[in-house]
């Protein structure tokens, strides 16, 4: 990204009529997104939310306490629009489409849902590869696509996920790419009890094992341990930067699949914000690794994107400051000693 | 308040289709809301934002960087439309009204503007008590006017604050109030010097031993060392909570206002909402010693009541999942094991 606008923006900041940096984060938000879009004058009124779903194969090994089946009824729920990203998309004014990655039940066609499966679900990546090469490539250049078909107009992008199973998935492809034991990283996922999480973390230790994932490729860990949905999203967000998009992550599993796109393309970074610290255990010591701090921490641990869309009206008071606040100047307000 | 609908209001939020507790803390605030509202379906959509603004005497010491007369224009910001309250209640659907509680310098009549000064400004607490017992008396009760006058039907109330050396004023209250050294409680305020910090400390101590605090009630405290636009801020918090009012408190000195209403009258806290951990250092010390956790932390110290309306979106998103999500049954969804 070209700095040259920085020096202006800052000094347009500052001139604003507050103490300086009086604004704390929203400043830092503001002068990164003006910087993006290499403008004084950065607009967030038109934002994009894609969910994407898909089952995990994973699933067989008993990792989650909600029945596989939940997947496919949370995305008619969605199509209803009687989840909670429905709600939170509504208030916030902020679009919303449906993406079958690969639900293994069978969905009805619906305005709102793109349907483009690439399997029945990954398989069970405890025994084998979640997928094939292939099919790999296909959720990669798939999710790029759903960027270009649904978000083109869009200047803020964020991406949920729905997958009964997927905490277990991303605490695999977490726990691969930056390479710590998976009990480290596993947590309750949507309500696992203690005995659960053990054999969760037994279960993802064991194929890190198998899958020799220490020798493989960012790449390669997706479609090692990766799911569907996932790796869909992975590409949305190389896709979403390509284009100059802010690019909003929330929780858990939006992490993996950015991680995987942030160890393929570091400059991605310079595109994202991380909307909410997750209540699952493993979000936080992965941020603070890179020395990330997100906009909120609300304890919520939720998934379908609930937690970047919680951060939108943030940061659009980012810009509206930065838009809309008099200057000095203008004002007539003297400046500090 | 009554609790008669607690295991009501919590049995719908746990039949909600989402993992039970995975909206973290929106859930505990639907709760608190539809409690205090005692219904089960809660409405946040009419907010009110009372900005008091007010000079204060103690500027003679030397203890802002900013020169006095700023209190008066960021008024007229107000008026303008500039100023960051603004923008962030513009951006968030939320009324706004200024009210003079004593500004020094005379302002023009505006629709906007609440003209009801009662002194010009405060005298120099560092010589003589702030204000007379009657002055004290008037503040509470114009605020509590405020409140029925311009928030009457409004469910959600925040108060914001204007006024060059308020900082010190709120220090020196809550040092009182809490008995503990202005050293610890003292900060930058609008960007003090490490140097000027350390005089409004000496400043703050030495008025808190010429007027004896530690012998004194809460509403003594505010006359001896508080402000006129803190006073009425506390007048409008306890007229707030009377009439059922969701209080959103936001940083340093709005919080210095709520603990005077607190220590006469501690059922407000039921009412009550913190919406952002200032970044003035002694915010987050007095919070946690009450065991409380403000929804946002983005390093604002801007005043004006700005991180309140920053945490109104989420305040509403609170009450919209309660009142919109479907539930397991509505949705056909199954639930955990």
């Amino acid at each position: 990204l070209s700095n040259e606008l920085d020096a202006e923006i800052q000094h347009k900041i500052d001139m604003k009529t507050k103490p300086q940096g009086s604004l704390g984060r929203l400043e830092s938000l503001a002068a990164q997104i003006a910087r993006l879009q290499h403008t004084l004058s950065p607009c967030t009124d038109t934002a994009m939310h894609l969910v994407f779903a898909a089952d995990h194969g994973v699933c067989e090994e008993g990792v989650s306490p909600f029945p596989q089946e939940v997947t496919a009824q949370m995305v008619l729920n969605f199509l209803q629009g009687g989840a909670a990203i429905n709600v939170f998309c509504r208030h916030n004014n902020v679009g919303l489409k449906v993406i079958d990655a690969g639900v293994k039940t069978s969905l009805p066609e619906h305005p709102d849902l793109v349907s483009c499966p690439v399997a029945s679900g990954t398989r069970n990546f405890a025994q084998e590869a979640a997928m094939s090469a292939g099919e790999l490539a296909q959720c990669l250049q798939t999710g790029a696509e759903m960027v270009d078909c649904w978000a083109a107009d869009a200047q803020v992008l964020s991406l949920g996920e729905m997958g009964i199973g997927n905490t277990t998935t991303a605490a695999a492809v977490l726990a691969a790419l930056l390479n710590i034991p998976a009990r480290d990283i596993v947590g309750a996922g949507t309500g696992a009890s203690p005995e659960m999480q053990v054999h969760k973390a037994q279960v993802i230790q064991a194929a890190l094992e198998r899958h020799q994932t220490h020798q493989l490729s960012p790449l390669e860990i997706l479609q090692s341990v990766g799911g569907l949905e996932i790796a869909m999203m992975t590409g949305a967000f190389l896709r979403g930067a390509a284009l100059k998009k802010l690019l909003v992550v929330d929780g858990f599993i939006a992490t993996s699949a950015w991680m995987v796109a942030y160890q393929l393309s570091p400059h991605i970074r310079d595109y994202t914000v991380f909307a909410h610290q997750s209540h699952e255990q493993g979000h936080q010591p992965i941020l603070s690794q890179l020395g990330i701090v997100p906009l909120l921490t609300l304890d919520m641990r939720l998934g379908e994107g609930t937690g970047a869309i919680a951060a939108i009206p943030l940061i659009r008071l980012a810009t509206a400051f930065l838009n809309e606040m008099a200057s000095f100047d203008d004002a007539g307000v003297s400046q500090s000693a």
